[in-house]
C-alpha cells in the first residue's frame, strides 16, 4: 500500500431475523446464509438479529474455513444479536449498550429484551487501520405515532459519538446495520452528518438490486404486507455507511441487495434484504482532511430537530414518571388505610360487622401488587427521564460548538 | 508549548459522599468543598457521589467564577454521581455505563440504582487533547467475602478498554475516582497493565498526607471505623492515574491528601480524603512511544489471574440463574395444580368439603408473587451471565493477543 495500489473490500450486512421458535424457517435459512457466505467469500459479514448463540455457533462451524476470525456481542436477557465474521485478524472489540431501548412492559414489542447495542471490532489489512462498527436500533412499529423516536434518537446520538470517539485512531469507518430509519429520517441526517459518514447507496458507482435500495419490501414473502402499504416500493433502513478519516480515499464501487429471494433460491434470507458493498480503499498523496470533520451549514439545524425530538420525549417520560408515582402514593395510603381499619377491628372499635376476610386481604393483595409495580415503573422513568436530560444537554453542547466553530 | 515550556497541572479528586437524607453534614461540607475550590483554583475538579442535582447546581453557581467549564453525567436511577469542574473549555463528553453494577435486590448495597458509570471529558490546553476520566466502581463491602468482587473486575476491564479505545488521538489521559480496590489488587493491576496509566501517589516526587497515601482512614470522623479494623492505617481506593499517549511526558511533581479534615478546619470534606496532584506536562523531541503500549511479562498474568475471578462469577451467576428458574417453575406448578383444583372443586369433582376459601386465594397471590419476582431475578441473572461470559470471552481474546506479541 506504499504506492497507489488498491485494496478491495467485500463487505455483507444482513438483518437475518433469527429468532428461536417465532422467525420462520429460521434453521434452514441460518442454513443458506452460511452456504452463500461460504460460497461467496466475502471479507467482511456484518450480522444482526443472529438472537441463538446456537445458530452463531453453527455459522462459525461452517465459516471456519473462509472467515477464521469472528466475534458475537453478549448482552442484555436474550442477547444483542450482532456479530462479525472476518477473513482478516479482529485484534480488539468494545461493545457499548444503548442507555434507551424502550420499555420492559411492552412485551409484544420485546426491544427492551434484547440489550440493543453496538459493537466495534477492530481489523488491520495491509496495514490499514478498520473501526467496523455493527448496530441494530429500536424498532419503529407505528410511523405516524412513533412512540421510540426519542429513544432511537438516543440511540442515534449515542452510536454517533461513540464512533467519533473510538473512531480517532482508525484510517478506515465502517457501520453496518438495521438503523430501523429512513433515509430522510432526523436519525440518519444527525448520524451521518455528526460524524461525517457516507451512505453507501448514494456513493455507489454501479447499483444493482431493489428500487431505491429498499431492505424491506412486499416482494418478500416474509414481510407484513400491511405495514409497508404506504410504501409500495418498501423501505430502505439497513445500511453501509463509511469514510476514511486519515490519509485514504474510500470509494464504493458498486452496491447491491437481495431482491425478495436469496441468489438462485425460492426463499429469502430473511425479512430483511442484504446488503452487499464493494469498497475501494486507498491511500492518498496528501491527508483527506475534509473528511474528518463535515461541517455541513445544514448539520446545526438537525441536530436541533433531533434535540426537539427528544425534549418531547423528555416531557411524556416526565408525566410517565409522575403519574407512576401518584400511582404507587395512592396504593401505599389504602394499604395504610386498611391497616388502620384492621387494627380497628382487631381493637374491637369497628361498630358493624368485620370487613369479609376474604374480600379484605384480595384487595391487600391488589394494592401491595400496584404498589410495587407503580413503585418498578417509577424508577425506570426516573432512569429514562435522567438519560433524555442527559442527551439533551450533549446536544445542546454539540449546537453550542457548531454555532462557535461553524 | 513549541519550545520546551512546561504545562503545569493542578487536579483535585474527591469522593464527596453527598448521598441526599443519609449522608452526615452533607450540605454543610458540599459548601465548605465549593469554599476550598474557589479558593484554591485548581485546573480541574474530579467529583463523585454527588447524588444530587441540586448539589451540582449549588457548586456550579459558586464555581462558575474560577471554573467556568462544567459537566454533570446522568445515569441509572439516582445518577452517576460523577461531575467535572474545569478552568479550560470542555469540548466533548461520554458516558459509558458499566453493563454490571451488584444486585437491585441488594438494597441495603443500593449501588445497583447509581448506575455507576465512567465519564469522559475531552479539554485542550495549549495546544494537548487532554482525555479526561472520571469513574466510580462498585463498592467493597466484605474483603474477606467479596460477592461484588467479578462485577467489579468486569468494571475495570471496561473500564480499561474505554480508555484504550477512545484515547487514541489524545496527548495525555488522566484518570481520577474512587476505584474501590487496594493498590496491590487484581483490578488496579489489570487497569494499569492493560492501558498502560501510571499511579499518581506512586510516580509523585513529593507527598504530603496521610500515610501510604490513604484515602479511607480511621482518623476521619465519618469512616467507619469497624471496617478499617484490619488496617491501622487506613486504606487507599483513591487514585489519579495518568500517560502521556503521544510525544509528551507527564510527570507528578507532587500529591497530597487531605487527612482527616478539610485544611484548617474541623470537619472532613467527606468520609474519603481529596487526592490532589500536581502534573507536569512537556512537549518531547522524540515520541514518547514506550508509553503506549506496556508490555509487561506479568501482564498476561495478570489478566489470567482476573479472568479466573471473572470465571468464579460467572458459575455463581449460572447456580442463580438456574435456581431462580427453577423458583419461577415450580410457582408456576402450584399455580396450575390450585387452578385445576379450583376446576375440579366447581365441577363438583371434589369428594370432601372444598378448601377454604381465604387460605386458598393467599396461596394463589403467594405462589403469583414469587412467580413474578422469581422470572424477574431468572432474567437478571441470565443478564449476568450473558456479560460475564463477554468479559471472559474478551479477556481470553486480549491474552492470545498478549501471548502472540507479548
Amino acid at each position: 500500500m506504499e504506492g497507489d495500489p488498491t485494496l478491495r473490500l467485500r463487505v455483507f450486512d444482513l438483518n437475518c431475523w433469527a429468532i428461536r421458535y417465532l422467525s420462520k424457517r429460521r434453521q434452514e435459512r441460518v442454513g443458506l446464509i452460511g452456504d452463500t457466505l461460504r460460497q461467496e467469500g466475502f471479507d467482511l459479514v456484518l450480522l444482526q438479529e443472529v438472537w441463538s448463540e446456537q445458530d452463531y455457533s453453527d455459522l462459525k462451524a461452517k465459516l471456519g474455513g473462509c472467515y477464521p476470525f469472528s466475534h458475537y456481542f453478549r448482552s442484555g436477557v436474550i442477547g444483542s444479536g450482532l456479530c462479525v465474521f472476518s477473513r482478516f485478524p479482529i485484534l480488539d472489540t468494545l461493545l457499548y449498550q444503548y442507555s434507551l431501548n424502550g420499555y420492559p412492559y411492552m412485551l409484544q414489542h420485546g426491544d427492551w429484551f434484547c440489550g440493543k447495542s453496538v459493537g466495534l471490532v477492530v481489523i488491520k489489512i495491509s496495514g490499514i487501520v478498520f473501526n467496523v462498527y455493527v448496530t441494530h436500533l429500536h424498532a419503529e412499529y407505528c410511523r405516524e405515532k412513533d412512540a421510540y423516536l426519542p429513544h432511537r434518537l438516543v440511540q442515534a446520538w449515542e452510536l454517533a459519538q461513540f464512533i467519533r470517539h473510538t473512531s480517532k485512531a482508525a484510517d478506515v469507518v465502517l457501520l453496518g446495520g438495521d438503523l430501523n430509519m429512513h433515509p430522510e429520517d432526523v436519525g440518519i441526517r444527525l448520524l451521518r452528518g455528526w460524524t461525517g459518514l457516507r451512505d453507501a447507496f448514494a456513493e455507489a458507482t454501479h447499483f444493482e438490486g431493489c428500487e431505491a435500495g429498499c431492505t424491506l419490501i412486499p416482494n418478500n414473502c416474509f414481510t407484513v404486507k400491511t405495514e409497508l402499504l404506504p410504501f409500495p416500493l418498501g423501505i430502505r433502513i439497513d445500511y453501509i455507511l463509511y469514510k476514511a478519516v486519515s490519509s485514504f480515499t474510500v470509494k464504493c464501487e458498486e452496491l447491491k441487495t437481495t431482491m425478495g429471494t436469496a441468489p438462485g433460491m425460492d426463499i429469502p434470507f430473511s425479512d430483511h434484504e442484504a446488503v452487499m458493498a464493494t469498497l475501494h480503499i486507498q491511500r492518498q498523496r496528501q491527508a483527506a482532511g475534509a473528511n474528518l470533520g463535515t461541517a455541513e451549514p445544514t448539520l446545526a439545524d438537525v441536530v436541533t430537530e433531533a434535540r426537539t425530538e427528544v425534549g418531547v420525549g423528555l416531557r411524556a417520560a416526565q408525566r410517565q414518571r409522575y403519574s407512576t408515582g401518584r400511582m404507587a402514593v395512592l396504593a401505599l395510603l389504602l394499604l395504610l388505610l386498611q391497616a388502620v381499619a384492621a387494627l380497628g377491628a382487631l381493637a374491637g372499635l369497628a361498630a358493624g360487622q368485620p370487613f369479609p376476610k376474604l374480600s379484605f386481604s384480595l384487595l391487600a393483595f391488589l394494592a401491595i401488587g400496584i404498589l410495587l409495580l407503580a413503585t418498578g415503573l417509577h424508577l425506570f422513568h426516573t432512569m429514562e427521564v435522567k438519560m433524555l436530560q442527559g442527551t439533551e444537554e450533549q446536544m445542546r453542547m454539540a449546537l453550542r460548538a457548531l454555532q462557535e466553530h461553524p
